[in-house]
């Protein structure tokens, strides 16, 4: 069995340039400049709530990252620095167990990808879980809020929705995919590929942000009440990818598309008139961006389906303790 | 069943003064000025592992947080800001069910106590796990660090060491204690006092510092370590309290002193000509500082026996593995 101390020092501890001091003290050092807030996040993964306890650790080490440089995406901030607080079972520790090797690996990868460093941690025995906490710089005053959505607004969305919802549906049993296409909507679930370069390109140009990782209703709801506004979005405008349509209209893959999680693609606000430059931002970044609807005054969120009815869905999003 | 979007809203959100941005957004926003680091630490506590299942919550909710600010001081830094990452098992968030009122009631007494933001967090539903990120500001460049150490030192802690680990001892049957000296223990055990204002005012005054968690060998030999220096220290110079000198020298009591963790005090080495400061310093805090031996050069933690005999022992201080 390999020591806490070991565990540290052989995966965890890597030369720091960006920060004054990384792993290995009481604490970490870091300093920003004048013109910069810092913008903080955390996210926690416990197995067999977010992930089945048999999921690739590589994996793991991607989307515990992952999914914490989304909220720094639906910010507008630049990734900087991580913490990770990792409780183990004991299992995952022996000496010959490739666990840790896979799950650094990884996580670095993605890290690296981005110059993020892995300031600081915790390594401790119990029920596998990981916590990511990150750390951010924005320019001061220019963090995309998820309060700023007016009147007026197009509602946007990056890239295709319901495909990691879908492989969730899937291995509930609640839908059966040919293989094909659960590869696809597998890779949608493990490796999500946050919108870090979107975000940054949006400060000046959208009113509001935020990840979609609760689902698109519960999320775009988080921004009408964070606002003060309403919204009517339009179904058929959704962008999905081809797997999700062919299950379309049957009302798990509608569920999929309109209250799965887990896709970590943006939805933001912005003035009509910045259409066309989103549209060349798209083309740009080469990611989709699609207006699937329009900020009102008053309350609550409308979807529409294509013959003009609303659609009423049971629940709007995920919740840990509700579902 | 509450959702954890009420629970987050009910418990964990507060007007922030000192933040640009606290709970409620994808992320937090803070700022900081020129002059000034930030410094970050985090620390998990695990049912089973740190704490009893049917530990108080309030005492849960006033440790994860005094176990943080004890990295904070140990750096020398002002504790700021914090995030809250809190698993918690169904039960805890039934609606009749006291846990979260209890838990919110002690982590933000002591918040509070030092004027701490909480910025952040993550609720999710899995086996009780507490991880607390903790953000600090210090001046560039005078954080104390475990790197310090310089041959000629003298080696300093703060407070009495072992009641914690006499508790544990209790509650493991490896002893048994008095029920006065139990409810005095248990104390140390679950209410730690973190040596904020000490470790403020160590800058300027330790070349070297860490706090005692893991027991004040494996603490001791992290600066050692850190600094490339060795150390004597004498037993009997090691402040304790009443109750646990009355166990000495049985070996259970000697380990308690030497390896027990959960002490939260503070390790320090200074030059010797600042013993007079440093003695000021302990009567103005009304904090016992005890001068309990010499770093050198070398390699090698050394403890001496008042017979002049060396202290050999298994086992250094705790390890999340290990033990």
């Amino acid at each position: 069995m390999r020591s806490e101390f070991d565990i540290i020092r052989q995966y965890f501890t890597r030369p720091v340039t960006r920060a004054a001091l990384g792993v290995g003290d009481d604490a970490a050092l870091i300093s920003t400049t004048a013109d910069k807030e810092l913008v903080i996040s955390v996210d926690t993964m416990v197995s067999g709530r977010h992930f089945y306890s048999d999921t690739a650790p590589r994996q793991l080490g991607h989307k515990a990252l992952a999914v914490n440089l989304s909220d720094i995406a639906a910010m507008g901030a630049i990734p900087r620095w991580v913490t990770l607080a990792l409780t183990l079972p004991k299992r995952l520790i022996e000496k010959n167990d490739t666990w840790l090797d896979e799950f650094a690996t990884g996580f670095f990868a993605l890290a690296d990808s981005y110059q993020i460093e892995l300031i600081g941690g915790d390594t401790t025995c119990g029920p596998l879980s990981i916590s990511v906490q990150i750390i951010g710089e924005v320019e001061k005053g220019k963090a995309l809020l998820r309060s700023g959505a007016r009147p007026g607004d197009d509602i946007w969305i990056s890239g295709q929705l319901g495909d990691a919802a879908l492989a969730l549906a899937h291995e509930q049993q609640h839908i059966t995919l040919a293989s094909d296409e659960l590869i696809r909507c597998l890779t949608a679930l493990h490796a999500p590929v946050a919108r870090v370069e979107l975000g940054r390109r949006l400060i000046n140009l959208a009113h509001s942000a935020i990840d979609i990782s609760d689902g698109l209703m519960a999320d775009l709801t988080h921004i009408l009440d964070c606002s003060n506004v309403s919204a009517t979005i339009d179904i058929d405008e959704i962008s999905c990818s081809h797997i999700l349509r062919r299950y379309l209209p049957q009302p798990i893959a509608v569920s999929c598309l309109l209250t799965g999680g887990d896709d970590y693609e943006l939805c933001f606000t912005a003035a009509t008139r910045k259409q066309e430059e989103i549209e060349n931002l798209s083309l740009q970044l080469a990611i989709p961006l699609t207006r699937i609807g329009t900020i009102r005054q008053g309350k609550g969120l409308t979807v529409m389906n294509s013959d003009g009815s609303v659609i009423t869905l049971e629940t709007r999003g995920y919740d840990h303790f509700r579902t």
